[in-house]
């Protein structure tokens, strides 16, 4: 991991941290007596949490209404996932063998949580200092990027434009495949009978918001 | 509020800080220019959060789901409220004359609020190594008193109990006065017919809660 560490330009200590933090429960199942990310995850997200209020505190004019909005978007499961492939973390994951894969890739929650589980193990070992500068390093250049906006709900997102704009909106399920265990749902998402966009997913519902979101990138929204 | 930083351990810097974080938008809002607690209490509400996070993972053996359920007990209004009381950050809040007062008291909400405020004020003036020090000074012996319980919602607590035991539960309204804009209730709640609480206060919701939770220390629950 040392090339991730000095990408996120940290002098880890205690390196058992760091293992715990990209290890899911399917993985630390398969080999006992290890711990998994989840506890780390809790922590790491109350991190998030207060660095990104700091920030906004210090930085923007917002009331408490607009920060805890604000907030919510750089922390959503969108976010974390955007930063944490930036960061090339899902090269790291161990998932156990149980643990099954969508079209070759890590689930995306898992891929969200580890980054939380990451700066969680920051915070223990190197403290609060140097989990804020890091962490701050990886947001801000997102926050302060007005091209770039996180939506915990692309769908909610696609409808209120849509509403606005007095379109019809519609998602269709244009392919089902794959065993019950391991099926792969592709669904297109049309507005006014134009298809927007195309997603594919492990769940109908992730394969729509897949699709609401390249809507939304091509509406650019 | 020097008997106050006193009692809490802290030289504070920026006095100012304080100020604000004692301030109620109906304070604020009469005396233009000034700031109210909110932008503080959305900041220390964060501090708070990370505070117990930390805590718990460093001292118990709960997983995350646990953690995140006991974490909320004592970070809920009732929580806040009861700190906020023990350090008497009470005597210090300043309202507007449009604040109306329930029994000359203020509101719960409000009491609990200057808590997080306060927290926030701490991190910004002082680190957060200094209000994590606060914090634990002032929670630790709550978590750590097995007598002591917090419920977010004393109701629902107590439902669950009766559900339990097969009891009947019971409100009644015994009392409803004063003028419209500031009434006062009276609730009694009954187990299987005979009082166990009594509660007054300016909502018939809050003044049901008052009740139970005065049940629920009679049936120590």
């Amino acid at each position: 991991m040392d090339e991730l560490f000095k990408k996120i330009k940290i002098n880890p200590k205690d390196l058992q941290l760091y293992k715990i933090a990209f290890s899911h429960s399917s993985y630390a199942n398969e080999h006992r007596a290890k711990q998994d990310y989840e506890r780390l995850e809790f922590l790491g997200d109350a991190v998030l949490d207060l660095v990104v209020a700091d920030y906004l505190y210090s930085n923007k004019k917002e009331n408490e209404g607009e920060m805890t909005k604000v907030r919510a978007s750089y922390v959503c499961e969108n976010a974390l996932y955007e930063y944490s492939m930036s960061l090339g973390l899902n090269n790291y994951i161990k998932v156990g063998h149980g643990e099954e894969k969508e079209g070759g890739k890590f689930k995306k929650a898992i891929v969200a949580d580890i980054f939380e589980a990451l700066i969680g193990a920051i915070y223990l070992d190197l403290g609060y200092a140097t989990a804020r500068k890091t962490v701050l390093n990886i947001i801000v250049p997102y926050i302060e990027n007005p091209d770039i906006v996180f939506f915990s709900d692309y769908k909610s997102a696609l409808q209120e434009y849509v509403q606005t704009s007095q379109q019809s909106l519609h998602y269709e399920l244009i392919k089902e495949e794959g065993p019950a265990h391991n099926k792969r749902f592709t669904v297109q998402v049309k507005i006014d009978g134009i298809v927007y966009g195309t997603g594919v997913s492990g769940s109908k519902k992730e394969a729509e918001q897949e699709a609401a979101k390249i809507a939304l990138d091509k509406l650019a929204i």
